[in-house]
C-alpha cells in the first residue's frame, strides 16, 4: 500500500477526488450581500415555508442536496454516500435530509467546521473507492441558533460587539473520481482541537482562531507549502476578531499570512450596510460562500489553488452555563483549478 | 486502483484493519450485571469524582481512551486520528475528551451507532493508509441523557413500559495496521436513515428496528452471506421490542435470524433484578458490551466471526417536541478472529 499521509495531520489524495458539482441555498439577508448571483435561490424569508424555524432549515439543506445532484445530472439512488451536519442538536436538520435522501449517511458534527470535515472525510471515501460519488453537506438558520444556543428571537436580545451573525445558508457539493468539474481536492489536513480559554459565547471568533493558526501551521509544516503558493486562503467564520487574531497567532508562529493571500467567509457574505457586528457564522457560511464564490473561481482558473479551513466552536449551551471554555478545530482542505488538459 | 465496495452500501477492507486494543469504562449498575468482569473500572457512582453528569461522562470517556492506548502500549502523540461522538447536544463530552487527547479529531454523531459509524470511518482510514492507528470511542451516561432528553432525574419521571435504560459506559478501540490483536474488521455497511413512524421517544427499540433490518438484509444481499455464517449477530440497543421487531421484520424480508445467533447487547449489560423494562441504551452500551464481552471471545478464538451492528435514533428534543417522527440509523461491521498462524 502507498502511503498518502504527509507530516503529522496531513493527507495527500493521489486520486485527486473533484467537486462535480456544488449548490447553495441562503435566506433574505445573505441574498442581499455581495454574493447574492452566486446562490442557487434566496428564500424570500425565514420561514422557507414550513410551521418552524427547524423545518425550514431542513427543507434549505434538502434542496441544496437536490439542487446539487440535479446540477451534476445524478439520481439520489447512485450516490454512495451522504455526509453532513449542522449546529442543531443531535443534527436534526441533516438527519431528517437524510431520511428524504434514502444514501447511506453518516452523520458529522464539526459545529462550523463541518463542510471541511465532510468534504474531509468525502475525499477520503473517493480516493480510496470506498464509495463514490459522495454527497457533502453543511447547514445552518439565524433562527434556530438563536433560539438554540442564545435566545428565542421573540425575547429581542442585545447583541454584544463581538457576536457574529449565523448565516441562513446551507451548501452541498457532490464529490466523484471524474476528471471533470469545478475543482479537485488533492490535500487534507485533519485539526485538533485547541482551547486558550475563551469562555464568552459571543466571542467565538476568538475561541477558534488558535484552532485555526494550530491547523494552518501544522499543514504549512506538513507540505512545505506558504501563504505566497495560494491565490486564497479562506477561514470559514472568524469574523472581525478571530481573523486578526489568527493573523497575530500566525505571526508568533512565524507564519506571514498575507491580506490579499488571506480571507474569512464569514466578512464576505453579509453586506456591510446590515448590522452584523463582527461577522458572519454558522456552519452554512463556509458552506454557502464555497459554492457561491470560490468553486467558481476556481473552475474558471481565475484562481489555480486555494485553501479552505472551516473552523469550529465545539461548546454546548450546558457546557457554557457550566462554566467550561470553548474548545476549538479547524479542518483544512487544499482546492486545485483542474486544467482542461487534464479533463478526461 | 481495486474496488473495495461491493453491493450497494457495503466496503470490504483489503487490508483487514486490526483492534490492537480496548477499554470500557461503566457505571455503578452496569458494573452489578453479567458482563462485569470484562470492564476495566466500574466507577464508584455516578458522578465518577466530578461536580457535573456531564463532566463524569466526559471523564468516563477520556479514562476509557486513556486505558484502550495504555493496553496496547501506544503515546497519544503518535495516534493519528482520534474518531467518536455521545449523546450529549454538541457531542461536548467527546470534544472535550478530544481536547485533552491532543490527536485529530472527527466529531461524529449518529446517536447509538455511534461505536459503529466510528469503527466504520476508522476501518476506511486505516485500511487506505489514510491514518494509523485511529482510535475509536461512543459513551452516553443515564443521568445526562435522562436531563436532556426526558425529564431531569430530581423530577421522579415515572418511566412506560417500553422505555429503556441508558447505559453509563463508554468503550474505546485502537485501530491499526498490525496482524496482532483482538480481532480484524473485514467489512462494513453503511446504513441509511430509515423512519417507518413511530413518535414516541419512550419506544426507541421500535423506531431503531426498520434500520437494523434494512442495513442487515443490504448486508445478506451485498456479500451473500446468511445468518449461518456467524457465531453471533449483535445488534446495539434495540431491547426486548426492537429485537423482536427487528426478527419480524427480517422474516418478512426472507431471512432468518435465529435465536442462538442473534443477540441484543442491550438486553445482556444490566442484571434482570434490576428494574430496566425494555433493556438497556445509549451509545456506550454497545461501545462497552464490545470491550467487554464481544472482543474476549473473538480473541480466545470462541467465536470466529461476529456481525456488529449499531442502532441509533436520531431524534432530538425539539423534532419531538414539533411532533416529528423518529429517524432510525444502523452500521454494522465484521468482525473476525485473527488466526494465530497469521500473526506477524
Amino acid at each position: 500500500m502507498k502511503s498518502v499521509r504527509i507530516g503529522k495531520q496531513t493527507i495527500r489524495f493521489l486520486e485527486k477526488p473533484v467537486i462535480l458539482s456544488s449548490a447553495a441555498i441562503v435566506g433574505p439577508k445573505e441574498g442581499r450581500g455581495p454574493l447574492a448571483k452566486g446562490f442557487d435561490r434566496i428564500m424570500e424569508n425565514a420561514e422557507n415555508g414550513q410551521n418552524s424555524y427547524e423545518l425550514a432549515e431542513h427543507k434549505m439543506i434538502l434542496e441544496a442536496c437536490h439542487k446539487c445532484l440535479e446540477k451534476a445530472d445524478v439520481q439520489p439512488e447512485t450516490v454512495q454516500a451522504f455526509l453532513g451536519g449542522d449546529l442543531l442538536n443531535q443534527i436534526i436538520s441533516t438527519s431528517l435530509s437524510a431520511r428524504e435522501m434514502k444514501i447511506p449517511f453518516l452523520g458529522l458534527y464539526g459545529a462550523c467546521s463541518t463542510m471541511a470535515e465532510s468534504l474531509l472525510i468525502g475525499s477520503i471515501l473517493c480516493d480510496g473507492g470506498y464509495a463514490q460519488p459522495v454527497l457533502c453537506t453543511a447547514g445552518s438558520h439565524y433562527c434556530t441558533a438563536e433560539r438554540q444556543f442564545r435566545y428565542p428571537l421573540e425575547y429581542g436580545n442585545q447583541r454584544t460587539p463581538a457576536a457574529q451573525w449565523t448565516v441562513t445558508g446551507a451548501g452541498a457539493c457532490l464529490l466523484g473520481n471524474k476528471h471533470n468539474g469545478l475543482a479537485c481536492i488533492t490535500h487534507g489536513t485533519m485539526g485538533r482541537v485547541i482551547d486558550l480559554g475563551i469562555t464568552d459565547a459571543n466571542n467565538m471568533g476568538a475561541a477558534m482562531a488558535p484552532a485555526a493558526a494550530d491547523t494552518l501551521s501544522e499543514f504549512f509544516c506538513d507540505t512545505g507549502k506558504t501563504a505566497q503558493d495560494f491565490d486564497h486562503i479562506f477561514t470559514g467564520d472568524l469574523g472581525m476578531i478571530g481573523s486578526s487574531l489568527l493573523k497575530e497567532l500566525m505571526k508568533q508562529k512565524g507564519f506571514d499570512l498575507p491580506d490579499d493571500t488571506y480571507q474569512d467567509c464569514g466578512m464576505l457574505i453579509f453586506d456591510e450596510k446590515d448590522d452584523i457586528h463582527a461577522g458572519a457564522s454558522g456552519c452554512g457560511c463556509s458552506a454557502s460562500v464555497l459554492s457561491a464564490h470560490i468553486l467558481p473561481r476556481l473552475h474558471s482558473g481565475e484562481w489555480k489553488r486555494v485553501l479552505f479551513m472551516a473552523t469550529g466552536a465545539l461548546m454546548s449551551t450546558t457546557s457554557s452555563q457550566q462554566g467550561e471554555s470553548i474548545p476549538g478545530i479547524a479542518h483544512a482542505i487544499l482546492l486545485e483549478h483542474i486544467r482542461k488538459e487534464d479533463h478526461a
